[in-house]
């Protein structure tokens, strides 16, 4: 009953007309060989894809979800057919380095078909991920002998990956977990312990599955930096790849939970399970945060795609049920109602969550660009596209599943009740989209690292250099038909630079002062960069505004700007309160 | 594994230093007669069985659901034993007349045995919560004999009630409903219909269920001035009360949902159904709504009460969960890491929600002082209080289940991954929360209600008392520790009569501007009727501040004001920009 079509149009606005992606592509080396027309090839063929296949498992998926017996986890119905025609037609490896045989697609090109792949089906889009943040993680820190043998098998999906980092009583705090590693005489570690929360930990999508497993060497130093990464196969492979004896890992039970029903949560149990060293001695935190920043973004997308594919369900709704009329008068007296459209809170509804969306899009797509940056330029360029990349990468993960999340509430409130019962599928979004805000990190840890680690930490270094190029952008905005969107962006920037000084300032003397900031400022931070995004697509809009397509997209910015850009004045304000009115209650109030 | 306790002390607070009940009852002749020790009673009874017997139901309700078979509805396990001792201690008469069998307990104290009803098994509390609406709507529009045959059946328990209203096509547009009434010989009417999303519309918890239906008669006027109420019991019962025959009603399934799921969601199918009218022909509509407004306040309350469940949870795990360490330093050395409560974050999110719960019971329990003044006073006063009870009822229904909403997904959040998952029981409250956003009218339509209704059509009246209102309690303000507080107050009162006044204005040229207005100012309403609670609860708790919990209720203040208050402005900008921005885009753009 649910519709989906790949916003491709939109897409292919985003890629050639913001940001004249094959004019980025051939400026660097690496990508000059990038082809527009296999992109769109790529586009077409990944809509198709997960139209046809992946979405229609999205609801029967959630209805049967992954099942558990005997340390066996079966996936639900169409899962493993749809996995083998995802991993044949090259998707895993899509962005992947050709030497493991990858298709060398830069990342300006996956953050469109993630869109499509988590929105369609966050559950089956899972497994494909997960594998190939554990690819990357090794790609970057393992040696040439194991990603030689491991990641030809991942990217083809022969085989799956896991990242086990949470324990039961270590989740966002890392430092005190309990698994323990060690050395035997062959070179290898014997691993114990178990893990919690371990998405895609068994399955039976793939022959084999190879975790990533963060563990403590005897004699580690106490707290993270005595934490090291360890490569643990379920079976151990022989020479040639054919699988060899099970090893000391194996599902404990997988977990129930609100959402993503058909992806496998799982309790992992290691003893003395035969694994590998990734990377240096207690420097595992280090390279799983590849992995992380990877993922973290794969998140924030989780929830853009997620209220795309709610605003499409939410619209065709509004566009066929009848009910009540108009204000200003019947506009459809043939019939016993006018269309939900006629009225003007759901079109509020409809047009916040789509305003989420379309400028949700471009800021993947412009982190993206960084993150095509930081890997393929070379020297001052590529260094300050990482800086960049650190400084949004919380945001995209927080703000994108948060507004993700408020786009599927917004849009499951359009059907009324019908949004609430399991048949429209409405419903499924918001339990489905809710985990983005909470998985990689809580929204709230994503806060802390922007405020902390990000801002406070560098006295505001990468946010001076994002805001003279908003700054930039904001001049560039000459038409006279973005002079409000130009003052308000222009207003929304002062307003960035006022409270990053702000809490920069009194961060110095209270250290509290940069938690109790961080959700608002986020949030701020993330209003003030969809402003952004609006103005980046209003100048690229503007010169074709007679064309209808252009004409929506400064409409859409109009709408951004009157009625949802007010609420960074609210976080503003909320920020400048403080960590007093917070932290002066005793811990006996609670 | 969850916990709760029946926050009696601050429902004390309220209802003794914040409103003086005793004096309040003792000023109206037909509730001179209320116990304050009586009530107390009632309270630390209403406490006891729901901690104790439905609390313990609310997980297992929820995995096992309601079962449909056959037409026949099976509740879980426990649920009937558990209905018959609510029924055996006159918990559903509370607040009936003794007439009927009623205790005759005014709103000021069943607003608070809802709230913990509510908030411990939201599925369980539907039940009655429908039998005690529809009671209602026929002790002010059925004839003597059907009350007095009807209502001590289901104010015992004996039978239940439900409400049906909306079909398939029908939801918010009641207008347009197709179920049929054909006048029988008898006096007696024949209905035919459909109708779904029926709340307890069959179960196996009383004997006969008393269904209350809208239908339209034979040549009834179109549209919503053409529906008339009837009375068909599912059992045709004889003279003396004892089970007739089957009656032409039946259960055709159950409805899948998002959550609330041991509460029955029926299809109901009327095939000839005999029933009998209540109130006059073409006047159901009317009497419909004073049992609907009942309920309003009820969803209201369900949303309180379960973010004081969540925030309960959530404050426990957060003085349990070691997790990272204090920025200002290590606070428990002797632990391998601090309890989450050291983090300035997560005091936010318990300070948000504990403050939209204290705020919201204080509303509730003002909304209800003046349905006891509409019902019990006389003159003037019940006909002011009448028109404040209109005013509020909108924004209680909706601004309480929002925050209430919002409270159950902060808590959840203090949780981390462990919120998602079912274990810990946060997932359901947000799941079951949500619908009462949705149901007795979406908040959407109760802010239209609210913005066109119950402000615009009076041009302002309503509102124009509840300001002056407001505004001597912000004037009452006058100890020092209480200055910010009644700057920001008397800031908040302005902001609103300025938007009241603005929305009336536009509204004259622009029919659309009343809905394109009306949930951004229900909201702003709401954010500064809290701030008058908390000057409410400030006013009584400041001359005894040196005790910690008066203490804790200024400060509480203190944050709501900092962190939360802010957001008004932001409303109110969005008001501000009007319809223009979301009426500017064709049809097609959707």
């Amino acid at each position: 009953m649910a519709v989906y079509k790949a916003p491709l149009r939109d897409m292919r606005f985003v890629l050639d007309e913001v940001f004249n992606a094959t004019e980025f592509w051939q400026s660097l080396p690496a990508l000059a060989d990038v082809d527009r027309d296999v992109v769109d090839a790529v586009l077409e063929e990944s809509a198709k894809l997960n139209e046809n296949v992946t979405f229609p498992l999205n609801r029967s998926g959630d209805e049967e979800g992954a099942q558990f017996s005997n340390g066996v986890v079966t996936t639900p119905k169409g899962f493993k057919e749809a996995f083998r025609q995802f991993a044949d037609g090259g998707w895993i490896g899509l962005g992947a380095d050709p030497r493991w045989g990858g298709q060398g697609m830069p990342k300006t090109v996956t953050v469109m078909t993630d869109e499509i792949m988590f929105g369609v089906n966050p559950s089956f889009a899972l497994y494909p991920l997960l594998g190939i943040g554990a690819a990357l993680a090794m790609s970057q820190h393992a040696s040439d002998e194991l990603n030689d043998f491991y990641l030809p098998r991942i990217y083809s999906g022969e085989w799956g990956g896991t990242m086990c980092l949470t324990e039961p009583h270590a989740g966002t705090d890392l430092g005190i977990i309990k698994t323990r590693a060690i050395p035997a005489a062959d070179g290898s570690f014997a691993i114990t312990g178990t893990k919690i929360f371990i998405t895609g930990g068994e399955h039976d999508l793939t022959d084999n599955i190879v975790h990533l497993v963060l563990a403590k060497l005897p004699d580690a130093p106490a707290g993270s930096r005595g934490i090291s990464l360890f490569l643990v196969p379920k079976f151990l492979p022989n020479a040639d790849g054919s699988l060899g004896a099970r090893n000391g890992v194996a599902a404990g039970n997988i977990e129930h939970k609100m959402g993503i029903k058909a992806s496998a949560t799982c309790v992992m149990n290691f003893d003395d399970a035969k694994g590998w060293l990734i990377g240096k001695p207690n420097e595992g935190l280090a390279a799983m945060f590849v992995m992380m920043n990877y993922e973290r973004l794969s998140m924030g997308i989780q929830g853009l795609g997620a209220s795309e594919v709610a605003y499409q369900n939410a619209a065709a709704y509004a566009r066929d049920r009848l009910q009540g009329r108009s204000a200003t008068g019947v506009k459809t007296p043939e019939k016993p109602a006018d269309p939900l459209l006629v009225h003007p809170d759901v079109r509020r509804m409809l047009l916040k969550t789509r305003a989420y969306n379309e400028a949700g899009r471009c800021f993947a797509m412009y982190t993206a660009k960084y993150l095509d940056l930081a890997k393929y330029a070379e020297g001052e360029t590529a260094r300050a596209a990482a800086d960049r990349v650190a400084l949004l990468t919380p945001v995209a993960k927080a703000f994108l599943s948060d507004r993700g999340l408020e786009g599927c509430l917004e849009a499951q409130m359009v059907f009324g009740g019908h949004g609430y019962i399991r048949e429209w599928g409405m419903e499924q979004y918001v339990r489905d989209t809710r985990i983005a805000q909470i998985y990689e990190g809580t929204n709230g840890i994503q806060a802390q690292d922007l405020m902390g680690r990000k801002v406070v930490k560098n006295n505001g270094a990468y946010v001076d250099t994002y805001i003279a190029e908003m700054r930039a952008a904001a001049e560039r905005l000459q038409a006279p038909a973005l002079a409000g969107l130009k003052a308000a962006f222009t207003q929304s920037i002062d307003t960035l630079e006022q409270l990053t000084r702000a809490v920069i300032e009194r961060a110095a003397n209270r250290p509290d002062e940069i938690n109790a900031a961080a959700v608002d400022y986020l949030q701020a931070f993330g209003l003030v960069t969809f402003t952004y995004m609006f103005a980046l697509m209003a100048t690229a809009a503007e010169p074709r505004k007679e064309d209808e397509f252009y004409a929506g997209k400064l409409a859409l910015a109009e709408f951004y700007v009157a009625r949802i850009l007010p609420e960074l004045d609210s976080r503003a304000r909320a920020v400048e309160a403080g960590a007093e009115p917070i932290m002066q209650f005793a811990e006996s109030y609670f």
